[in-house]
């Protein structure tokens, strides 16, 4: 039995409000339990350097936390003029996840700035923010699509990402929280599209090591949620959902 | 006529939602129309280096933007690697106001770290930002009262804030938005206690000077529109509203 | 009666040395009791980015100390690495202020650095570096007329700086040193016209508060310090000082 | 066929030169094809804050490249003024990596430094990185316990890393090359024990996606020449390599 | 015939005015020339932490520019975020000069901070630098002397500085100011005791050489220039001077 | 006796391994008794923005340790976000002392890039860092002339660095090592051409001064050391060697 009364395999309760922020091309605040980001989505017309003139458009992504997101206050990054080694990894995650699903060809000489900003932190922000950061994505697509500006919605696949883990005593378990987060022996992030393809796959074992049987539970228990997380997505998007693949 | 259609002394469409962050001691998610600020209070049971051994408190303040609270995104300072001169005065400021009615030698050698972060924007961010961390911060007070590590609310008057300008053709306005801030001539942020003594007055003339008698006007002004502001803070406090003064 | 001497509306003595630093287009030395201030005025023939294309002049300013302009050694900004909230707050100042009695359209797209290096402070050094620099600008807008780059002075009054300030036993009192400033409940700093308009007005409560009336009696005394000031600028302008406004 | 004759299954060439820089107490120069990396491990008797009084160790890692390892010459991170996002990520990999298989309490409050400085770089640098910082700690370890400062070697296994990628037309390939790597659409970097656990397992679509399939053939491939590496580094290391596990 | 009429071995006219900041413990205000610096020397009761129990002093120096030192306004380095190499460069060279005339065991542990801030430079900053924080460093431990702090002034011998150098059609020349030293061919920065003892020795070709016999010439130049700066330099200690060696 | 066994003008044992990084233009692997510096030269078809349309080439270094260079292990440089003075001091140094031996306009508009990176340090790293630069520069040079990008190698003479210094009862000593220097009085870096002529002459006392007479036996020492290392570039670079001067 889990601290807050899960079953192992059982998602945390999941709320995304669409169009949280007024003024973001797409944005949304997306609750995981009580991990809770304020995803928005930017559109520059500009390329970074590193890609102009492919005709292909970029997406990336940034990540912070309030500083009192976290049970103890943490200090800002902006005061400390450094962005932290666990922020950057992030952040790269993000962008590279998004990419995957995006044809950037048909995006053409754009870039998408994502903003994960965690309000509140229980464990699960990184994934939160990707699951967030798809529909937030996706909003400001639909926006461009409807001032003219991009002829479809240019996005393969749906993304969504879950965390699970492995703690004595429980075994696998999915979705961890904090506490959960805190004490497993085997980490692992999953980013999958609605097809079941994975993107990413980011296992830790924290002082501790993984079996090839353990690692074929984790993967079928986080494709098991996240296969809802995608379903929670589409309710979210609405219409816009049938747009995308 | 203004152009949200206001009179000229009205205030925006105001709301205080305390206890919005559960993490932090004190929290709020202060409105002033479209502008949204979480403010938190946050103890820390140490005084920086300057204030240590005198038995006194100190309280400290921090003030960000997501970066998209604007219209434009505005690239985040910890990219940057520096704050910007524009946060740092509005740090000092909400830092100085507060100090100015709390009895710091009651609070003992405690740090008040107050947070506000904008995550949208839509003009007086750093009016909103004091008027919203008095509130989280005799919020954060009455905690540690009840947990026994204070006598009492060291709060010896109510704090609010906010801002008027002049502007062509309209004169003296309250509670400028951003479109009326944008095109001032005159620009001035008042903090007042709940007892009508000033605590701070900040005016200036953009590419333009005010003569005694439009200061006169201003000043009646903002008076007017920061006793709504501190019934405002009074119906959020509730019952602790009675702790102060 | 005050520590050195002096009326309570009485400006501690003035002196201004004019081409103080032979390379800068104006300088001057100010002086304001042992507070030290070389002002220059360097003159860029290229505005900062968010100005190109109006036609318009830009004034900015940088304020910074000495390590022994303190009566203890204080750390080098370049050597911390960052510029000081303090600093960035007092830059921004002195750039408005100046802002507000030129004729930017007459300006052109030019750019005026003011440089403000305190060499020994005994407070007020904000004030005087105001004080100072209107001399350093306006005797590199007349270097401009002379060669030819300018058709006249583009300056439409005069600007001066003071502060203000209420200490217990002796009340409202004129150009604080620093051991008055020290220990003053309220502290303000006012930049007028040679009309007698307001440009900034920048009064705090030091854990402290004031009145209406003592308002009143605050503005009345700088008032009457920066008459004298601005008399003093004109002296020390010479024959330039008949084109200004 | 690959760009250099190999079998798809095959490693690069592999040498670790040991003790190849006198001053540290553990070292390697460890070749992988082209790519080269000085692995160091230093041993401070101090521990991270975070860590102090638990009576446990602490392994952290810093990875850099010299600006001339790469086709084009790269900025130095301390000309930049910061360490890159990629720089960090890799750091943290290789330190928790290592972490997996030391026995931390037995260590007790010690730091060990990895220090891998990439010399030549040709693709699988961090899992070179990894490889060699393996062997350089063991080598640190022997002399802390001929010191008598330690009683054994604290590892409870071998550990070595290697990539796997899916390119197009090739499939699934072991070690790739910079060459190979550029193009390869999944990129998988495995690190694993001499027993056949899994300690991290990062694999990233880059612009692609992969399914449950492909995933079990990358992971069968890294196995094979993960077991090749580690028969090398108990080459490496001779007698000692009896003391692990 | 050198560009300001002087002779191919004649100095520039030197000022010294001492007790120029009256904070400081030592100051002095030196001119050699149109360069003018800001010299002052503050005593702090510590020293850097590889220097504590010793039983031993240490002098440590900051050189800086103020913007429109120069002919073209130069960006501050506290805004730039870093101290320069050449900025660094001087500071290190000043500190070790005057370190190698002290008698850091008397002094015990305390350090002397000196400042060079170069308020106008025309050449030879780095020269008159050292010049003038000798004698500022003087007056500092003569403080210290009629305060009972030390029993004497810990100096044993005098320590002067100048530049020469090597321009086409002029040969060796004395005290270059910046015109000559913007043409020279070699450049040669020399710091000498009263006794005719080198204490730093700094000959740099510009995109040039020099011969053995070049070389002699140079030093003998600069000894006659040193010789003379040493005499003003007790001239400006007065009574003071005898004290020394 | 020294300490190693060497005479007092015995340099210590030489090696010079060319062409040691294959993506370079210019490499070579210097070893200079225990340490070993790493020397690269990259060639840019631009030049920095100080030296554009002048139809000249620039030539810049960029200097760093490994971490375990040391006998302690220092900080990197990149973790700190800072370049020290010290390395600030022996990049510019580098540079200068190359550009004399060059002839910039045959060059033309391009930029060397010297990259020094000592992976082992026993004393004298700056010197060993000029003697193999040289190498890796003309080794770069000779690569131009071999794809037609350069007519000629561009270089006047040969150059190399040694130090030498004064140690108590041995008095001047040759090419010092790492203990030697700890405790030399006089430190002294010096730089010649191949024909003899000075290029760079720094020398310092540590806390002390040296004579006349002394700074004459210092020189003559260097030199005979300088000419030493002459022969072993030429050696080094076989063929090549013909083509300076």
């Amino acid at each position: 039995m889990r601290v807050d009364g899960r079953q192992k395999d059982e998602l945390r309760p999941i709320h995304m409000q669409t169009h949280y922020i007024k003024h973001a091309e797409g944005s949304v605040l997306i609750e995981v339990g009580d991990t809770k980001v304020i995803c928005t989505a930017s559109i520059d017309d500009r390329v970074p350097p590193f890609m102009r003139g492919k005709g292909k458009g970029w997406i990336t992504a940034e990540y912070a936390m309030l500083p009192r997101a976290t049970e103890q206050r943490t200090i800002r990054e902006s005061s400390k003029g450094k962005v932290s080694g666990r922020t950057m990894e992030i952040q790269r995650l993000i962008g590279r996840a998004l990419r995957a699903v995006v044809d950037l060809d048909t995006l053409g000489e754009k870039t998408v700035w994502i903003d994960c900003d965690v309000i509140q932190a229980d464990g699960g922000t990184r994934t939160a923010s990707i699951t967030g950061a798809f529909v937030a994505m996706v909003l400001a697509f639909q926006k461009l699509v409807e001032i003219g500006k991009l002829p479809d919605v240019p996005v393969k696949d749906y993304l969504a990402a879950t965390s699970v883990g492995m703690i004595e005593d429980a075994g696998v378990v999915l979705d961890l929280n904090y506490a959960e987060d805190s004490k497993a022996q085997v980490d692992m992030n999953i980013v999958m599209t609605g097809k079941g393809q994975f993107v990413e796959l980011q296992g830790t074992g924290e002082e501790a090591t993984f079996s090839k049987e353990e690692l074929h539970q984790l993967l079928e228990t986080a494709e098991f949620g996240i296969q809802q997380l995608i379903e929670l997505q589409k309710e979210a998007l609405g219409e816009i959902a049938q747009k995308i693949g």
